[in-house]
């Protein structure tokens, strides 16, 4: 059991808000800071990509007691829709069961920070935390950056403040802080797919729809309201890119030339294009994560990703799970809570940031490719018939809760395996026989 | 011809101070500010490690003609002096007359400091820069970062203010700004041989003294006096490290049972020791370097490296050369200069970040191995009879004017093939027969 803490959040986006949830729990006094107006009360900024929300998520959020309450909001989604040319193929993500979630980043915010709220923490929106004062766990909260500063002490401070967080800048500009921040050449843009005139979804709506095209992809997620949450992932310069691409008639061509199914349902396509603003990616990494038992980052605050495996929030929430397990068990050893925290989310946050990295030219470049799909069939036969010998790697990520770094070395492994069983002559015949099997497991010995 | 630009040089190290007489000599009005006092008046910090100026460093200070005042206050080091028990090995750096040169940090800033002024540019101490508005190439200074600030107004802003650079800070606050910093889990700590009665050198003074010993290691440089600084690189933590050696005992009882040679020539150890800092070891990198043509970030501030190779202050005093040529060739197209000037440098800064990291194994554990030692003689003897075939890595990084990048592209191939060579049997006999000449030819092919 722990004393009861007084503690700030910074940052009350989706961690921030879950972590309010889980420390209320706990039986802290918790106040929650956001330099923006309330979500509640704005519109969303037309930036979002919408989240997957999987097994890492939904355990934090049932281990909360609140699962249930997002599920009403979530969709599920069982299978990848590929759109090549006017083909549509599906893939299947898993085993029967094995669904993401579709939820809208404001419509999931906006219920945590209510949950949040009855579970008794407070909220402070438009405040805005410019420093902190590590060793004193003290926030420095004004209106603007160089105008007067009111400081508030707390006895924690978790900084939830996102990819750039001005908690961990503190913490950067200590001594043997490592610290990156990598921004891929790629850029995307939301684009929005309607609902019919009856409120059904113009796609299928238990896909995860992609329309693979090499340098660049589209993608489009389903919403409660029977639209889809687009969105073009392109690089910033360059033959097929956001530069290039100037003016309505070079965004329409392109699209009739490249997406032509897309054309029929996104009939504001030149609108969305130029008034949504054109958003990065970027890979952050740094450590250590904590200072002295006061202050600790969380989430995006200490590594974030690029979505592109759709384990962003997935991995923040589990920072979370693993949290309240070491406050449970430490009580009010808290240099003992954090240390270990760090230590044991560290390793896995690299591996995740790994594979999503890694996840963009799978996505694609290789769902359009026949002997990619090829293997991922062998792959889900093998692993069917031999479920304790071979879990997909996207399932280890998705719909398991082992550790990101252990899917990182066993998906390497594996990938080396089916390597050389698709350099097996003939393989497009006899990619289902015993030969195959077999072969898959020598190499697994 | 350039117009005569208003420049200021955030940063009065030596980078600094030979770019602004460089700029000086392009017509230019210069203003060099630095937030410490003028190093002239004070004495140095206790934790410096000498310089080894190299070929690229001597050819930016004869370029801007001030190589010969250099000169008088450096010692040439031709060899590596291993201090290995009570055995010392020399190691020639390269051909008869490839030298590298000891110059102490705090004398060489002193004298270009001089020398800028003496060419006009003007120095502006405990001036602090807190930050620069790089669109309008802006100065803001004041004496704390939350007190008052005087906006100063250039048309272009250099940072070269080192690895925790300021101007970079701001750069870094940018989307799209490219960043990592990695500290190193060794430190450093500067310790003293002194003088002879007579101002003679307790130990061979041409040579750059070092005692491998893993982990672990001393260096030690000569001085002018008499004296040599050395430095101990160490971890932090661990069996041997500077955590473990707590008090003057530890010390002393270290030093005896470790590094017994040095203990008549050091006589204050453990008061040097506890008085001076232990300091980190960080590399740096980020990208891009320039903003719009109007500020620039040169030597540490864009790619601090860590000590290894003696190459920092060369690799950013061939910045200046690499940006002294572009300023020739495009007058006052400074977006092209600036642009051209971080594109050519980037890969070259890359490359020497990571040979110096490697280097310190080398330093500390090869250089007491005795296969690593009859590598290098096999190197030297097929690099002097095919001098056109083979320089050795660290003469391309020393003694030429070669990119870096290509220094580690051809030193990586070099090694694979030395790796090969010395797997050779026998090898330790047949070394200089015409077998291993042939082989090392066969494999170049």
């Amino acid at each position: 059991m722990q004393h009861s803490q007084k503690i700030a959040i910074v940052g009350s986006g989706l961690v921030g808000s879950l972590l309010a949830i889980y420390l209320k729990k706990a039986g802290h006094q918790v106040h929650v800071y956001d330099r923006s107006p309330d979500i509640r009360k704005i519109q969303f900024s037309g930036r979002s990509i919408n989240l997957a929300m999987s097994n890492r998520g939904w355990k934090a959020l049932d281990d909360a007691g609140v699962g249930d309450q997002i599920r009403e909001i979530a969709i599920p989604m069982e299978k990848r829709a590929i759109h090549i040319g006017d083909k549509l193929n599906y893939q299947h993500y898993g085993k029967e069961g094995d669904n993401i979630y579709s939820i809208s980043r404001g419509v999931l915010n906006r219920k945590m920070i209510d949950l949040a709220e009855a579970a008794g923490a407070e909220f402070f929106f438009e405040k805005k935390v410019w420093d902190v004062d590590l060793a004193e766990s003290t926030l420095q909260i004004g209106e603007t950056e160089r105008g007067a500063w009111e400081a508030i002490k707390y006895d924690k401070v978790f900084g939830a403040d996102g990819a750039f967080s001005r908690v961990r800048h503190r913490m950067q500009r200590q001594s043997m802080f490592n610290y990156s921040q990598e921004f891929l050449n790629t850029g995307y843009k939301e684009l929005n797919i309607p609902a019919n005139a009856d409120g059904t979804h113009k796609l299928d709506k238990n896909s995860f729809h992609i329309w693979p095209r090499g340098e660049y992809m589209l993608i489009a997620l389903p919403n409660l309201d029977g639209s889809f949450t687009c969105t073009l992932f392109m690089p910033f310069e360059g033959e097929n890119s956001f530069e290039s691409l100037k003016d309505r008639k070079a965004v329409e061509d392109f699209f009739e030339k490249n997406l032509p199914d897309t054309i029929d349902v996104i009939p504001k396509l030149a609108e969305d294009f130029f008034e949504n603003p054109t958003s990065t990616l970027v890979t952050m990494k740094c450590f250590p994560w904590t200072y002295n038992g006061k202050v600790a980052l969380i989430g995006d605050a200490c590594h974030a990703i690029v979505p592109f495996y759709g384990q962003g929030m997935n991995a923040g929430f589990e920072d979370i799970t693993v949290l309240n397990v070491l406050m449970e068990r430490h009580g009010d050893d808290w240099n003992t809570i954090f240390t270990d925290y760090e230590k044991s989310r560290k390793p896995n946050a690299d591996a995740i940031a790994e594979l999503s990295y890694r996840n963009f030219m799978e996505m694609s470049t290789k769902t359009a490719d026949e002997k990619f799909l090829l293997q991922k069939k062998i792959e889900k036969i093998f692993s069917e018939k031999y479920p304790e010998k071979w879990i997909p790697l996207y399932s280890r990520v998705t719909f398991s809760d082992r550790p990101y770094a252990e899917a990182l070395a066993i998906g390497d492994r594996q990938k080396a395996i089916m390597d050389e069983v698709m350099m097996l002559p003939d393989i497009e015949q006899i990619w289902d026989t015993e030969t195959v099997e077999k072969k898959i497991l020598a190499l697994l010995k």
